[in-house]
């Protein structure tokens, strides 16, 4: 156990399985790894490109054995969320596996993915992390009275929960924490854009930062722009555009 | 889509699940079954005991696509909370099993469960769910700055994240909404107090009334009586022993 360069403590299975999947991927090619736990860390003789690396999100639930929790590989040309080419979220339980490339749309085992229609009468259901207090404060408005919110959930690996805006499982997702990192929304951030959902700061811009360690990020994920803007409504902000 | 005895929208799967498991149980025994969707039902001539049954729990995860959800039943000789003889928590897409029978222990898949270690260094985490804004308000307490809590989570299927406590995957669960049926609380129940967890009303109190549709909990389960104070406490209410 230490602490990786994400800052936060490593968790011994978090570095195993970044130590595997480095082995395998050497084998293909030269890049520069960016990941949690090594930080940046040049693979092969000629790097070409970044791959950008959160060998376990929801490390809290596998260390409480609950079986929820995801790989999330991008694959960019810079370390900017606008140079992103390709990217994986895998289900470490189900096997289930998001993919997208850039331009050409995102996918759930093969199958073309696409965010919750609007016209559904089903209830709208809201992804929240909202570990610290002052972040939860915010998010309580989340469940006010104005909110066509129905019913939360926090399943506890961020980037998995991500897909399941991008696949319509859920109508959104809150993280206004502040704490999540560049590289650990890299490849959800792509999977939200090909399937057609939208990712904006609390501010209502597009993330267009850095996908790197340091980087940190406050997120509101929706199905469309028009569900995007009551999010940001109820949390107290107005999009800017 | 109908409403059922328990006051709910029913769904399509909600009506098939309590159907066939109906069909199943006849051919076994003669029982007063008590149900979310059926209500009172006597099976066969001389129904002994009764079997109360929630079809589905999570209903809103499966419409959504989500697969967190369980079959809740029980077998109790009166309608109380005391006479609950035997219960059967059945996660629906991983098949894990969780059952007890009265005075012989919790099982988790033939493993004997207990709830998690107090003396464990892992962080905290504890189920909430607080769909209502008022009971939000509430369970925000629970990220105060007082808080032992580090991480909560709401998987949305609320008779599974109890098993959670049971199994020491959870440290706690809380539901403050006052909603939760009788029916849907029984099988749980006897989980958490075979394993050895407890669960009491915010007031502090052991839960000892009807296991019906018509009475409705709020309830609190932890892994031992001093998380559970700690839980207590948070919510602005003392315990009463």
């Amino acid at each position: 156990m230490g602490t990786g360069a994400g800052g936060d403590v490593t968790k011994q299975f978090d570095l195993i399985a970044e130590q595997s999947m480095v082995e395998y991927l050497k084998r293909f090619s030269a890049f520069t790894l960016v990941s949690e736990e090594a930080g940046l860390q040049r693979i092969g003789p000629k790097p070409e490109g970044f791959i950008i690396m959160d060998p376990i999100d929801g490390s809290t639930n596998v260390s409480h054995g609950i079986s929820f929790a995801c790989i999330a590989i991008a694959f960019a040309s810079e370390l900017l969320f606008t140079s992103i080419e390709a990217a994986v979220v895998l289900d470490l339980f189900s096997g289930t596996c998001y993919y997208a490339t850039n331009g050409t749309g995102a996918f759930k085992d093969r199958q073309r993915i696409q965010p919750a229609d609007s016209t559904s009468d089903k209830p709208s259901l809201v992804g929240v992390d909202d570990k610290f207090p002052q972040t939860h404060v915010k998010s309580n408005q989340l469940k006010s009275n104005t909110s066509r919110i129905q019913y939360t959930r926090h399943f506890g690996a961020n980037a998995l929960e991500l897909c399941y805006v991008a696949d319509g499982s859920l109508d959104g997702f809150v993280d206004l924490r502040g704490v999540f990192r560049g590289t650990d929304l890299a490849a959800p951030a792509l999977i939200l854009k090909e399937a057609g959902a939208t990712l904006l700061n609390p501010e209502g811009s597009a993330i267009t930062g850095p996908c790197t360690n340091d980087a940190r990020y406050a997120y509101v994920a929706a199905r469309d722009t028009e569900f995007s803007t009551h999010l940001l409504a109820l949390i107290g902000k107005t999009k800017s555009s």
